[in-house]
């Protein structure tokens, strides 16, 4: 019974996520889907992408937290269009509330999207938003073992950001070994170490970040 | 539809709950709910504490995680019974995956129980398992915004571990402002700050454990 009804959710969201893209391409909005853990950094990420391609590129942002609205407030600071979605209870954004939140954006002005999920390793990844890309933000301090224990997030994303490699000298984390991990799961993955406390690497993932968008 | 279905899983898995409670006090088992996010170090404090009461109480362990047995293999080599759940795609164990795992422990040969639950800061704080205790462990890289993004899970804890003080001197996280918030979501919740890598404050964590243990 749970998983007949399951199955109905999936198919409904993916019809509905379909939709959501074709409005996207239709304006001319390249959706980006970004998903982690609690705290690995999805909204200093934001930060960090606005600051670089402010001037430059057209952003907008869905922030997606189970409660409270500390995201959208702190993103809403860089003057940039933001929604913020409350799940209640649930662990994951889907397609039906990306829905609720694109029809209250000013679509026409944005040209990259930034879509912040829940932070959570598993729900997240079984539901397609209508995003472009899926893009995984695995810190250090997680270890580095998570791809064993999440497979189907490392198998779903597009690109894995490392984050916090500032921390490297204070942790047990061996990067080559997360990465063979990932690329068994994952063979066309691109993953990019990054640190939005020092700035290593934001200018790698800005560049992959724009690639993607320019080969639309 | 949806609401319906996750109202009537929720009132079967606290029947089942009960009834694994039921078994564990006729066994004078005493059972904690270990849940955090992906990687704030609870198969670490599991460690820890097994190595803390070697010789004095007996432990027996329940590892959640959607794939992968690296937990139980790792807890294994610390000579206590333990026992393997892999949810497929589930976020979070029930209590009928745990009445599973307490036919295939040695009960009689158990005093403390650690179920660690699958990483993940949402649905697990739903779901009942039979325990005696909710432990959750919070550590310092998350943030300390958390409480106010999960309040749920913050609100059902029975004690709060702040994992990773070690890294304090290299991260933004005021303790003071993270224990007011939680306080503001759970009056009653005991707060303790730990190190699982330096040792610090899992005295008064074993302290806590077996204070409640004789309480029963």
């Amino acid at each position: 019974m749970e998983i007949k009804v399951l199955k109905d959710i999936l198919s409904a969201n993916e019809q509905l996520a379909e939709r959501n893209r074709q409005l996207l391409d239709s304006k001319g909005v390249f959706a980006v889907n970004l998903m982690s853990s609690p705290g690995a950094g999805k909204t200093s990420l934001i930060l960090e992408t606005i600051r670089r391609l402010k001037g430059k590129t057209r952003i907008g942002v869905i922030e997606g937290d189970v409660s409270s609205s500390l995201d959208a407030e702190t993103v809403g600071k860089e003057s940039v269009p933001v929604i913020q979605i409350n799940t209640g209870g649930e662990c994951h954004l889907d397609a039906n509330m990306i829905e609720n939140a694109l029809n209250n954006l000013p679509l026409q002005d944005i040209e990259l999207l930034f879509i912040e999920n829940v932070g959570n390793l598993i729900c997240p990844a079984e539901f397609a938003l209508g995003e472009h890309k899926k893009v995984l933000v695995s810190s250090i301090p997680e270890g580095d073992d998570k791809p064993f224990k999440y497979p189907l997030m490392f198998h779903e994303a597009d690109v894995v950001l490392i984050n916090k490699i500032d921390l490297l000298p204070y942790l047990k984390f061996d990067t080559q070994a997360f990465s063979r991990a990932i690329k068994g799961i994952n063979e066309r993955v691109e993953i990019l170490p990054i640190s939005c406390t020092t700035g290593q690497g934001i200018q790698e993932w800005v560049s992959w970040l724009l690639n993607q968008m320019s080969r639309r």
